[in-house]
């Protein structure tokens, strides 16, 4: 295997530098990956120097150089040469801080802290840039798929308005066990936090909190909106039952927890639209939750613990990311990646990014969960005579059109299933006629919504 | 919709300068695209001033500024003030010189030639660098989907082994016409004639050269392995026909013309497999034509002329990138995207794009197609007694073992066709059976050998 010259000309300024050199705060599965892979694929001229750990004397690991300095003190990390600081401890506090301290002492930042970048993200790349330095988060969002990235150059050409996928690998794991399987919740629950794909504590996963912080970033970044993660409306997957499932096949669907955005007026619509005028595009919908896709749709083929993105552009309509969304050595990827980019930019002898350069001013939004498409209702009911005429009058009251209405046979009359389709409209319009229907003396309890994408 | 001012700091070197001048080299369908988005979208600061095409008089539109210079010749865009140069013309020659001429003058260079970049590539890259300028060249592959850059820079971080894809947007046409349609080679190829998916001469398309040449830029850009275009096998998609699919579906596969690449010893697998030690990845492996892909893979349910590229890295495992594999405006994203990139590289004040300084020396590896899968091996036979027993006793001499025999009812005698599957073995011990077999008074025609992915 012999080395051509090639590109070594171009590759000159990387062998002339003393190289660049990395600090690690947190050494758990996704700080050890990022020891391991610049350590074994020995990437150009980056040397770690620093790990920060609590606790070091229980984490030092014996494949590491011995020149690898350990440390549970982050004043050790600022007063260090490091030139680039790789955040993979998560949690807000004192992570932030710290950040803010790494910047201001000078040092470029990695980060895959998703929460911290979805709530101040855009502060801390003002912060960087006024230092002279650059923050990166491309793991924090999919994990290893390269979908920040992807935005911030190759679709930069494009003027994208929508975004769309499964970023929340726990609950597509739930969603696909409960499809497959046809177990209820709670066990498909069980079973992922048995096997370590789901938290003890899942509320973060499972009421989408973790994906809406994710698709907060990459508004940001791929439909330059500035939008809060607060304004998104998020639903949880924790209500939906194994017959929802039954249900969904029927209509030649499945269901899976969907996180999307969209600059529009128009709604959510199946067929990708490109917003026409200034004055339509000036709402933001945003929503995390589970969903109704077709079953020949790539959401639906999403399987276990993947992620997949789905961006929508005027110009050269959709484009699919996809890949491994969690794990030590994806994510490490994505942070490596990102080391390899600020390590670049510093060789080529600029404090400025091209991505900073190239992110346009953020726009701000109205955002809205009113999203236009069609939708489905399951009811729990106590059966008895008038049901489907007393619901079909309340919907025909609020100018809802039903498409469809399935019962499956069989079931207990007294926690009666089924279900009723509407023809596209407004959410707000269903929320409202549900509004009347969920007090309703026999509704054993509210009526689950989802949309129909 | 209101500016913020949240990213209004880092943007400001693009606001101090006089902004970036474009020339475009081409007015067809890709050069109106592309200027047809520099001007729609406004690109933050970049301008179009030229454009060079064959027969100016017919070629000019009313929709771009009057400043916008039109010329036929090629000295006006060499001496004029333009910083990047965008190339989509097509064609070896001019192009080359042009883009050689362009460079030495101190531009750089976008370029969507993918059968250029195959051939010179590394050399066009070496001359940019030596003038302190930069080559582009993300359209060249797979249209709209960024996996150039996302090879470049989001995936930077891993070390990928294997690559492979449906890049011929042709082919798929065909071929998923076939597959859905039922119709034989020569009505889909017509169809696809009529409907603009396919060239009035389609040889570079169906006998795999369009497809080769992507794979080649891949290659080098993805396994940093030095390899020319010419060696690399190539197996045309003509002699595929109804009855395969057929065959196929029996399978729980389909046929699709897929371009792969993977550095290995170990051959072709379908799971993927880390190489181990530097002499079992001496080999690089690669190929395009039509294979068998299982109906449950991504590969099987790319539709019409779309493009998916599939990547395998040792740390970041699988990740998909999907998307227009071709047309004037995705193809033109591609290239306003790295416009963009130039752009701001230079904005930032160097000359080496981060991708320059990041790409890794090319590796020198042998070639070979000799691919280790199970086959796919198609007879059409004149029939007689002992057919079967004949073919098992060459295969069983090579020592190739059988997996199956399938045989469609109610064929014609003269023209039987009929199947044999191969476990996994050596793409080369197949070849030396069929020279045996092909000679066989009982043979219509060579038999079709396609892998099994």
């Amino acid at each position: 295997m012999n080395s051509t010259s090639a590109q070594d000309s171009t590759a000159a300024p990387s062998t002339q530098g003393h190289g660049c050199k990395v600090a690690l705060l947190g050494f758990g599965t996704v700080g050890s990956s990022v020891a391991k892979i610049l350590c074994e694929h020995s990437v150009s001229d980056i040397r770690l120097t620093h790990i920060l750990n609590r606790n070091v004397a229980r984490k030092k690991v014996d494949w590491l150089p011995s020149s690898v300095q350990w440390t549970e003190n982050i004043d050790d990390i600022l007063s260090s040469d490091a030139d680039i600081v790789v955040e993979v401890m998560g949690g807000l506090q004192p992570t932030e801080d710290w950040i803010r301290r790494v910047l201001s002492s000078g040092k470029s930042v990695v980060t895959a802290n998703k929460q911290l970048i979805a709530r101040c993200g855009p502060e801390l790349i003002i912060l960087a840039a006024q230092r002279n330095q650059q923050i990166h988060y491309g793991a924090s969002v999919a994990g290893g798929v390269p979908v920040i990235s992807g935005l911030q150059s190759g679709l930069a050409g494009d003027e994208l308005f929508k975004i769309c996928g499964i970023l929340n690998g726990t609950c597509n794991y739930i969603l696909s066990q409960m499809e497959s399987k046809g177990v209820a919740f709670a066990d498909a629950l069980r079973e992922a936090q048995k096997l370590g794909f789901a938290e003890a504590d899942p509320t973060e996963d499972i009421d989408g909190l973790d994906a809406r912080a994710k698709l907060t970033i990459l508004t940001r970044v791929g439909l330059h909106c500035a939008v809060e993660p607060e304004t998104i409306a998020v639903q949880s997957i924790s209500r939906i039952e194994a017959i929802d499932f039954e249900y969904a096949g029927q209509l030649g669907c499945t269901i899976r927890q969907i996180s999307w955005a969209e600059i529009s007026s128009a709604g959510l619509k199946t067929q990708p639209q490109a917003p026409q005028t200034q004055a339509e595009r000036s709402s933001l919908l945003a929503a995390v939750g589970p969903a109704l896709v077709a079953l020949s749709s790539p959401l639906a083929r999403v399987e276990g613990s993947q992620n997949l993105v789905v961006t929508t552009g005027v110009y050269g309509g959709e484009t699919v990311f996809g890949g491994h969304g969690a794990g030590g050595h994806p994510t490490a990827v994505a942070v490596v990646s990102d080391i390899l980019a600020i390590a670049h930019s510093k060789q080529a002898g600029t404090s400025k990014s091209a991505q900073d350069l190239k992110a346009p001013a953020l726009n701000t939004h109205r955002v809205s969960a009113d999203y236009t498409a069609k939708h489905y209702l399951r009811f729990f009911v106590r059966d008895q005579p008038g049901i489907i005429a007393c619901l079909a009058t309340i919907l025909s009251s609020c100018a809802i059109n039903i498409d469809a209405v399935l019962q499956k046979p069989g079931c207990p009359k007294t926690r009666l299933p089924f279900l009723i389709t509407l023809e596209e409209c407004k959410a707000s319009l269903v929320e409202r006629a549900l509004r009347q229907v969920n007090v309703l003396e026999f509704m054993v309890e509210p009526c689950l919504h989802l949309p129909i994408l």
